[in-house]
């Protein structure tokens, strides 16, 4: 395969001519012919909608070159079957592996990650029929009414976003089996107000963390063991792991058990891996979890297509490429129409700025054009009363991924003025994508919408395991491809380690620098 | 006074030739001794840290030339003195008034607005306290234990990242009366969970609405009236209102009380009116809610100061515009290092992008320059494990905006290697601000930091209600200022209307639109 910068292929050169000539102008494009043929299937019931992007079929042809030139697909590929794909740390990346397998069998030290995998899947399931059936109790003998994930980052922020999107769901289907709480930051503040609240005899706590390293994590565990200890409560009958066979979490007899990933499956990229199915297995059972596994599986299998135009999360990647590059936009605002997504946009947040926010090569050369956004956003309609004023009419246009659905969680409802708050929510929604890109002028300069502001629209029937597991699958490929398309190692993150080395300097009493150290005197170090 | 376009003004005009010929680098900028001398006290015992922004006096004098050549202070002080400022809609801009008198007594209509929201203040107060004595009870007799704000927009998201800022410490302090709970979407999911966690026989609603006509929170009324009669409660005993005096919720037999505002006070900064008074008093008692008012009262007052070295917001504001402007960045970063203050960039993304996200001047202009940015963040340390991979290494610079306290609310901690967690939290900030600002350079491209990204910091002893009361002053002062360098009405908010239209359009069955039609198909309406 061809490894190049992006601003070396010949499709830069050619998108970069077309963006020169070709002004579109979302507002007179948008048209509901074109509403209802610009839509591709994406996975689980899911479709995804274009006809609010800026965008023709000229340019969809050239976008289509760069995808070839690029070798998107074979790239894709080669994740799939286990090549070297993080290229500055060494790995594989597998964590479309955790939900099904696409490619060859992959093979390290001769073990096949996909049994490794497939093995602690069922474990974990084991585990929480376990819990479920009060086999396995607390140490007073009490049963588990509520579960505890201790992570940070890629094991907090994907795991609670999941969570959250499946409760409203699990409690209508009568699939809520424990309600799950998440301490994440180092802040004392925040173990302390979890610990509070929960009914310690009756919490089994998560503990996660890959290295088995993580300052955060191992402080907020020893946190948790200290209050359950003070309780009079055994903590290792009180606690799982998920970790690395490697770190010091494993096989270690103070956990009630211990759930294993590699190296392959990036923090991030975990929730379908035991990172997030024992605390989703745990909440709702594991046949809810192999459900959105389900949907992820096949969302993953949906973007091998090699044409752009049916395959969603290629064209998301390519369009995003279009504006980032050849428009400008700095950012991208994420706008679920669903509480149940509350917590969305921030997994995002990490899945995509960890991934893409990166200023070199997988080369190691300087960058010569823009890499990944600033992604931001809220669930609507919330955010329709906050930041849409400088959406609508800010100096800066921003791109925007609407993301929506017919049917509501719980179907719990009430008729004001001849509609129900789900049609009052959709409705919404559809006027928003039409008052972004249409505007509306008016002779008072105040109230004058410039329109032209183009946006992307994921729909189904209802949020569910199925359709969420295809939802982030979707996130997750798309910007695997633009990685690919900016030459970049999506898979590491060496911006995250400075700040951790110079903080535990500071600990140490030795930071080495006289303006940190007059910092930390501010701070009371 | 004098209403310019900001790049009409002399001192655009020097900025953009110093912008020129001048590049300042933090990481040789950034010492011990300036991290000493470059601080700003802000009030309630809360310092602004500006040593590692990319400032000197050079540039310091210009900005304060600026200042003065837009006659920041003199219209911040029009504003105290109840001059029409919110110029579109014709209001005056009172939400200053709501925390102390700093100008002219204000009349309206031969009334004095200060003694009406003195007044307010009383009668809430007084409410409150009934409420906690069991005086004021459910419609069973039993004793209130939840308080739930319906509201949305700033009828939401100020108050409730308010309410969770100090849900900790009033724990700690033993204030904690009333848990707060807060239904906001439209999404019928969002008011069908938060109703079936509560005990409705022991809850009161707070129903906040200036217009009296928002769509979401009249839907959710009428939802949460539905489950009261159904649970055979009486919802006139469980419901009171905050809204202005013309509003249909006004005068209201349906409620126990109303509490008023007016048009004077904006949804985005009415946490220190009715709108958050309510709610904070019966989570909190009224004490603690004049002591948050003291606090933004506090920092009201030293916003005054003409010299822009000693006035934190005025600097803070100038320094964006920098940013903004002259080094081109579209977005900031807020970055609190306390969980408490979860919400709080929620919050402030509402706040400036609201109120600043304009491109018409306030005379209708389009301006010629950009305006407020885009505002996203989440608590440090989670933060670290999450985006700031973009921070430190992604291709575009983003500006920092840090908050960080010495001690927890709790003071409930552990000893881990040597430290308790607080100050491996305090540790983290502090070599966070280093590490973006002086980088690290390594063989290895990959591990190699730039630097030169530069950020400021809030710091005080403990977030209390006084010092989060100055921290939200600080910001809307510091909003204000840009509004005015950028001569644009902050205060306003048209460009959240059309899409309200639109929805309703949508709804009544005749959108005029047959792209409109077919995105509502799509999303089965």
């Amino acid at each position: 395969m061809n490894y190049v910068n992006f601003d070396k292929t010949a499709a830069y050169k050619k998108l970069l001519d077309y963006a020169g000539k070709k002004k579109f102008d979302v507002a007179s494009l948008l048209s509901a012919d074109r509403v209802e043929k610009c839509q591709t299937p994406l996975a689980a019931g899911l479709t995804y909608s274009w006809a609010a992007k800026a965008a023709d079929d000229g340019l969809l042809d050239l976008l289509a070159a760069l995808a070839e030139e690029q070798e998107l697909i074979a790239k894709y590929k080669a994740i799939l079957d286990g090549e070297v794909m993080n290229t500055g740390e060494k790995r594989k990346v597998l964590h479309h592996l955790t939900r099904g397998q696409l490619g060859k069998a992959v093979l390290h030290e001769n073990k096949d990650i996909g049994d490794f995998y497939r093995k602690e899947l069922d474990r974990l399931a084991t585990f929480a029929d376990a819990v479920h059936s009060g086999k396995i109790r607390g140490s007073t003998g009490k049963a588990f009414t509520t579960a505890v994930q201790i992570g940070i980052g890629g094991s907090d922020l994907g795991p609670r976003a999941m969570y959250l999107a499946l409760e409203n769901w699990a409690e209508k289907e009568g699939k809520r089996k424990l309600r799950a709480r998440f301490i994440s930051n180092v802040d004392p503040d925040d173990a302390s107000a979890v610990a509070a609240e929960v009914n310690l005899e009756e919490t089994v706590f998560v503990l996660v963390s890959k290295s088995g390293t993580t300052q955060e994590t191992l402080a907020n565990e020893l946190f948790v063991k200290d209050k359950l200890k003070k309780a009079g409560l055994d903590p290792s009958k009180h606690l799982v792991a998920v970790t690395s066979e490697t770190s010091p979490l494993a096989h270690n007899p103070d956990y009630l058990d211990s759930f294993y990933i590699d190296d392959f499956i990036g923090g991030r990229y975990s929730s379908t891996s035991a990172v997030g199915g024992v605390i989703l297995s745990l909440a709702f059972g594991p046949a809810v979890f192999r459900e959105f596994l389900a949907g992820a599986h096949e969302a993953d299998k949906a973007a091998l297509c090699p044409d752009i135009r049916k395959n969603a999360p290629l064209l998301d990647a390519l369009l995003g490429v279009w504006e980032r590059n050849f428009l400008g936009f700095p950012y991208t605002a994420v706008l679920p129409y669903s509480q149940a997504l509350s917590r969305f946009p921030a997994h995002l947040q990490q899945l995509d700025m960890e991934s893409n926010g990166k200023r070199v090569s997988r080369n190691g050369e300087a960058l010569n054009y823009a890499s990944g956004p600033v992604v931001f956003g809220e669930p609507g309609t919330n955010g329709q009363h906050s930041f849409y004023q400088l959406l609508h009419q800010g100096t800066d246009p921003v791109p925007l991924q609407f993301v929506g659905f017919i049917e509501s969680q719980k179907g719990d409802d009430v008729l004001v003025d001849g509609s129900v708050s789900q049609t009052k929510l959709a409705a919404n929604l559809s006027a928003q994508i039409l008052a972004f890109a249409k505007g509306k002028s008016d002779t008072d300069p105040n109230k004058n919408f410039p329109g032209g502001r183009s946006s992307s629209l994921i729909y189904g029937r209802r949020l569910t395991p199925a359709s969420l597991g295809a939802l982030l699958a979707h996130f997750e490929n798309k910007i695997m491809f633009q990685g690919f398309v900016w030459n970049l190692n999506s898979f590491d993150q060496e911006g995250v380690q400075l700040g951790k080395v110079l903080a535990k300097k500071v600990l140490s009493g030795n930071s080495g620098d006289p303006a940190l150290d007059a910092y930390s005197r501010l701070l009371g170090i």
